[in-house]
């Protein structure tokens, strides 16, 4: 069963290229349909692929089905289109009807709206995380010197807002200095939000944290929070003290590179218990 | 009573200007504390005011009692200095050990401890509404065509956001498009939430809301939600269908010119009922 062929379904970033890499090291072969608009066709170069439209679902299907893919993943950044910029081709129309209102419950219930009709097309998706080990850090400091009292509250309001904003299914990351809630993440990403939060920050005092949680019930073989060389190089662009996030919940991308980054920009890195950010802790 | 002089702390935009105005129009004198930074001291030529820093608490509380202000309004846009910043003089660092973590409960609870502060010198916190009255419109369409059912939906969607951002006492604001948050608004205001949501809207389809509410529990003395020409035109600029707020909750500034923007820009201007706004509607 594992040496069967690998399906991606591959959005942009790291993380898509990261998993082909990791099942054909452990002697799987893949094939990765990119995402046109989303992917990076140019990375896929001397990897097994097509490039597709996200709408074309008929054709999709019908290409995994002929590579004769029965695992998938789902990985890789999006940005959710209209039904009008989709432009659905019949099958594509059928998974349009079939998700219904789907469409209208956050990104996230979109994610298991598709993971749910691949499933009914045979498919099983599987998580990134199930295909490339230590994507997901145990809880503790990861880099950088233990956050200070301060900080740490201002952790805990962020665990707070992001968990009413999970609750709303919208967003995964909120910046918090000194109390405040400079920022919250829609779907923007978080390199936006740390770029914004950039000009909002207070002069002199604690400096600031990024917290990054999932939502509650989040499906986690879709859609899990990342942190990676990125978000570190942005929240140090910004000041920020440090970056802490749901130990288990959240993607570490390249751990070695992100904890290299976050020691040499002075940041921590702080994989929370989940008894940090279940709520218990923030009451106010 | 009402002849005596009423006090306006003074952040800035229209609002302490046209409280002012109205209060001198029926009669009664003002005195302005224009707060250095936020305020907009060239307003205030030909009325009565001082311009002071915000951390000038001492002074601040000295004047006010001089002009024999007994009753204060607290009005116009601030944006929360750090302690650093806010460089107290000796009352005011009375003041700010006496509001302590005050600090850390987020913008309104900041707001709620300087006016409970306030009271306990004596001063009696009145809201704008209660000085210029038709502030807060009463509910139902203010201006343009009724919202189709896929941008209710939209609307009802924004509602369940806000309210879950209020309870966590962030933000009194999100966009939504077909289904999707484009925005939620923390400390960066309406202005910038709407430029920034210009880029993040999908073609075609409903054309999206910004949705402003208060916060569950907010004091309605201070800071308000408030939606105004501006607001209509930044919201026109980025596409937007219309504006839902909460009846009685938001302030309307200046209602005849607010609806005349938006009837001129296509615009609809929808104030919710309590019972679109309390939660009832807003379960998925």
């Amino acid at each position: 069963m594992s040496a069967a062929t690998l399906g991606i379904l591959a959005g942009g970033g790291e993380l898509p290229l990261r998993v082909a890499r990791a099942a054909r090291a452990a002697g799987r072969p893949v094939f990765a349909v990119v995402l046109a608009g989303w992917g990076e066709p140019g990375q896929w170069a001397g990897l097994p692929h097509t490039v597709e439209r996200p709408g074309a679902a008929g054709r999709i299907l019908a290409r995994l089905r002929a590579e004769r893919v029965r695992q998938l993943v789902l990985a890789g950044r999006a940005r959710r289109p209209s039904v009008a910029a989709l432009r659905p081709d019949a099958v594509g129309m059928r998974i349009v009807a079939r998700i219904g209102t789907g469409f209208l419950l956050g990104d996230d219930g979109l994610l298991r709206a598709v993971a749910r009709v691949l499933e009914e097309e045979g498919f099983e998706v599987v998580s990134p995380q199930s295909v490339l080990t230590g994507l997901l850090p145990p809880s503790g400091l990861l880099a950088g010197a233990p956050p200070d009292d301060a900080t740490r509250a201002d952790i805990r309001r962020g665990v707070a807002v992001c968990r009413a904003l999970g609750a709303a299914d919208v967003g995964q990351a909120a910046v918090v200095q000194q109390g405040l809630v400079l920022g919250v993440e829609a779907i923007e990403g978080t390199d936006a939000l740390l770029a914004r939060c950039g000009e909002l920050r207070r002069e002199g005092g604690g400096r600031g944290v990024l917290v990054k949680l999932a939502k509650p019930g989040q499906d986690r073989r879709l859609d899990l929070p990342a942190v990676g060389p990125d978000t570190v190089r942005h929240a140090a662009a910004v000041g920020l003290a440090g970056i802490a996030f749901g130990a288990g919940s959240t993607v570490l991308l390249d751990r070695e590179r992100t904890v290299a980054a976050a020691e040499s920009a002075g940041l921590f890195l702080l994989a929370l218990e989940p008894r940090e950010t279940d709520g218990e802790e923030n009451s106010r």
